[in-house]
């Protein structure tokens, strides 16, 4: 038996974003059905940041992605946040491939959010907004625009060098720069910034917005104002990780939201347990977190491509 | 940056029994001082066998084991238990290295009850007696010959051919095969087998013997008769996965024992906090479960050791 060595330009070579929309979907759905299964993520706190252990199990693959955090990175030209992913064969343990999942983080959390815009959202989104321009912008971008076509995309970042960044990276398509309240005002609205106090105000969700929530994804951040949640049906990917590290974990830590107002789980609405949206005029969120099943099903593509063929790297690791 | 890939038999090569033992007994003194952390191992189940990640922070290094148990496959040629450790930089959070696990755990189990008879057996002792003559007695015998001069060194399985693998594994070694009960009438004992019952009976433990018992790494394994306990002095590696997958478990959840009554954990008798041996008459007991401190300590050794030269595969990973 040999390992697979699969660096970040291997990866990201065989990285389709119709695909992860697919595979991320189905892993979902296998979770839902209780095909697939993942122990809570585990934090390692360090002194400069932390690394966090996703490990999990899906219908033929299983693995666990190690990804740290530690934002004081670029200043030494290295990003803030990169992982690897050991990705094993069930029946046996055998780490089939090592890869590099930067990217597939980043292109599996465009991949989940789109898959929550496609059963939360109205079915016919003329508008996306985009608050906050960094790096995960792209891959929301490039995962809605595979399962809608817009009229218009507003990009919001308070750092306008991000914003226009953003707008000229996709020529062809209808992007373009504009206020927060603008950007609030879209049939689905991305939220990806690092922020620690609510971005958007309820005043400036129209009835009718889908809204997915990206940017907590641990203690103490928040994106949205409470009375949002409040007034919106919720979905969170899962609610333990939700509750401790995603949109609603301050809220819910200063007695402004419970667990027992979110509607559902992702998997729940994805295998139909629960119907999307139902009416026309509410305001919906989707509280994502990020879930390791997402992770090992994008891992589980690239590695069945890669077997396919290719100059890669294969030893006897173990 | 680049990643090195260190293969089983890079690994193999690197690792030294005398520097493992070193460097494991500074990570437990790290551990005792607040210097070092890590979360619980978390357990993922599949259908075959089981994973376990185990993240650790000590001083100057991080990482990841990810380790399996597959029981069924060495009916398919492959050992049952594979590991790959991810080493990062803690100050960036970098992978620096991708390694084989398999020996190092080996080795640092070896290392870990070797430190504990340091401390907590007789100053002077002459016999050591091996009961199971599996993978892991190997490193069992080759910590404790560092430390130790041992007059006779008494081997039982239950599989005689395994007992005679591992006594002609060391000529030159006072190393002869006998019965339980023989092996069990020595100054040091190391139990490592598979058991689910105890295989050491109180009656066959003389006083002032130590016992490192190794086999019980999962809920509903058992090597000591729960009398042993009782009457000795219990040194645990760690109170809370003693408690769940350790010696002691059993005998907790039968009511038998309870955590109270351990004594204390290797960090504290390490670092003086509390006194190892203090009668020569006493039984001592160290619980070992296997530390991810244990093992990103001896990866840390690799990962220096292979960093002064060699022909190592050397990669742009992430």
């Amino acid at each position: 038996m040999k390992t697979l060595i699969l660096n970040k330009s291997a990866v990201k070579d065989l990285l389709q974003m119709p695909d992860v929309i697919k595979v991320v979907e189905e892993a979902f759905g296998a979770f839902g059905e209780g095909k697939a299964n993942m122990p809570p993520k585990s934090y390692l706190v360090v002194e400069r940041g932390d690394f966090r252990a996703m490990p999990a199990v899906i219908p033929g693959a299983a693995g666990i992605k190690w990804v740290n955090v530690h934002p004081q990175n670029p200043s030494r030209g290295l990003p803030t946040i990169m992982a690897v992913i050991v990705y094993s064969d069930p029946e046996t343990g055998y780490p089939l491939a090592i890869m590099d999942a930067t990217d597939i983080t980043a292109y599996r959390t465009g991949a989940t959010a789109a898959i929550a815009s496609k059963y939360l959202a109205r079915s016919d989104p003329r508008t996306l907004g985009i608050i906050g321009a960094g790096r995960q912008a792209y891959t929301q971008l490039l995962a809605h625009l595979e399962l809608f076509n817009f009229e218009q995309i507003r990009v919001f970042d308070r750092t306008q060098s991000s914003s226009e960044r953003l707008v000229n990276s996709f020529p062809g398509y209808p992007l373009k720069e504009c206020s927060l309240e603008e950007a609030a005002a879209s049939d689905i609205v991305c939220t990806q910034t690092p922020s620690r106090v609510p971005v958007l105000k309820n005043e400036l969700v129209l009835k009718g917005t889908h809204i997915n929530a990206l940017g907590a994804d641990a203690e103490g951040k928040e994106e949205l104002e409470p009375a949002i949640l409040r007034r919106a049906v919720v979905v969170v990917d899962d609610l333990r990780q939700a509750s401790g590290a995603g949109e609603i974990n301050v809220p819910i830590s200063k007695g402004l939201y419970t667990t027992d107002e979110v509607y559902a789980n992702l998997a729940e609405i994805v295998t139909g347990k629960k119907p999307g949206r139902t009416d026309r005029d509410a305001v919906t969120v989707f509280d994502s977190t990020g879930l390791a099943i997402e992770d090992i099903a994008t891992a589980r593509l690239i590695y069945e491509k890669a077997r396919q063929g290719g100059a890669y790297i294969s030893i006897d690791l173990v």
